[in-house]
């Protein structure tokens, strides 16, 4: 049995999988803010899903943690990850002291891709896209993690689309990441509502031309990042996931009609079947947890 | 010992290597246009190269073949060749009845691909930039080609940058294709020159605005696809090549401009250290007859 751990921003995630990779448990717990913190939210997570299974630690082989923010694959640390209150973390030497099993860590989006794969049953190759605060991708071929030749694999979110776009955090111009993620709809529909994109849906549904451009741009640079992916990766599928993937239907549903109407002008992309590709993710599936027990299992492996 | 084709709608390229992946000999023969002339040429390029190295096709386990169009891998069909005016040809099973010995053909662009991260001794991953007449990559992961789900991977060509950009055969607006390739320098720059891109680059060193204007606009382009490639893929390379690549330094020093001007907007972008990252493939290196080479060979091998 493995243990996956996905550490965000307000909950943590723990999933207990079986040797076929079947989940046999799994609970949330709250995460708190800093580095003191986070790791006791981990290591709570950690014991409770140990107990809810009638287990102890020495029966397990592995933990695997998803995160979000740079982490150092060989050493476990963590670095800027900023939503967490975590500038600099020995996180998986620190957990592993706690707890006993070795550590294994990598960056959230990566190990969600690996867990909609395993859940989705994916076969050959896939991205999983993730609309957060930020917009990235993380790749799987043929199974396995393509993390690229520096980590910096799937970081299609800073790929700018519109030399006069809004600026990005990141210093460019209309990256992908102002036009398609939470950030987005946060500067182009400014709302105190607790969800500002069902709020916006919501508005756009109820004829509010405002909120229709904005879902239309919204949708518009999610279809752009499945382009992006099937037109250099050439990936078989396109999971989408993160907070606005819980709009499901709602909004695979102006997504795919913006890639229709590509297909309609450019018979080539027609050729690629762009709209049968793209996927939404369930919400609560605990991808990100899955995968994360995926990494530690192959890693403590290898 | 292997042998490796290159067919371009002008020439021909044949290479032997020998059992290290070593060129032993290579010529070129002019290429025919039409189904026939085609096969004709790829049978004499064969015939030469095996001579030359006074060995009989006996003594060779693959002949491996790279064509600009589609290519049924499993078959060794090629179709719409437009530039040697096949639209549909069983090549791989043509040539073979011909000489005799096992042929698998492949994509120009990915054979080329993987003939130069044989020849530069490349590492890890690295992806192939091919400016001709179209714009397309080839990407190759520890070794191997990636040709994705459908064989489409490294289309990058129309991935669009900007949606108020000149109509690209595609049908798209802006692709990268109608910014940077031989076919964006003869719309922007429209020459009788039997080198059009030489005489921009003159026009440019002369001073003349409008050719640095479209220099510029090509060698951003160019940026661009590297950009796509190293935040999409993490390509620890990019290799440019293709008929553009002959400019060799009069192309790098304004797309290291760019890339690094890039750098300066933005930390993350600097972070990435593109301008490193670019190689020009030096001419006459035959990297699609080597890389054509070493696709038969690991076929045969498979």
């Amino acid at each position: 049995m493995r243990i996956g751990l996905d550490i965000g921003g307000t909950k943590t995630d723990a999933v207990v999988l079986d040797a076929a990779g079947g989940v046999l448990e799994r609970v949330r717990v709250r995460t708190g803010t800093g580095p003191a913190e986070v790791l006791d939210s981990a290591e709570r997570a950690v014991r409770e899903v140990i107990a809810l299974c009638g287990t102890q630690t020495d029966d397990y082989a592995s933990i695997g943690v998803g995160i979000p923010g740079v982490v150092d694959r060989e050493t476990g640390r963590v670095h800027h990850a900023v939503n967490l209150g975590v500038d600099d973390l020995g996180l998986g030497e620190r957990l592993r002291e706690r707890v006993g099993v070795p550590v294994q860590v990598e960056n959230d989006v990566k190990a969600a891709a690996l867990g909609a794969y395993h859940l989705l049953r994916l076969h050959g190759s896939a991205a999983f896209l993730n609309l957060g605060t930020g917009l990235a991708a993380g790749i799987v071929a043929d199974g396995r993690l393509w993390r690229g030749a520096r980590g910096g694999a799937g970081e299609i979110g800073h790929i700018p689309l519109d030399p006069r776009g809004a600026l990005c955090s990141c210093g460019q111009h209309g990256c992908l990441e102002t036009i398609a993620s939470g950030s987005a709809v946060a500067r182009l529909w400014p709302s105190k509502a607790a969800l500002p994109a069902i709020e916006l849906f919501d508005a756009a549904d109820a004829g509010d031309r405002r909120a229709q451009d904005v879902r239309h741009a919204l949708a518009a640079g999610v279809a752009s990042a499945v382009r992006i992916l099937v037109l250099t990766v050439d990936v078989e599928t396109v999971v989408v996931g993160g907070g606005l993937s819980n709009l499901g239907e709602r909004l695979l549903a102006p997504v795919t009609e913006v890639l229709q109407g590509w297909g309609r002008d450019s018979p080539f992309l027609a050729s690629l079947r762009l709209p049968e590709r793209v996927r939404m993710l369930a919400p609560d599936l605990s991808a990100a947890a899955v995968g994360a027990a995926l990494v530690g299992a192959a890693e403590a492996v290898a």
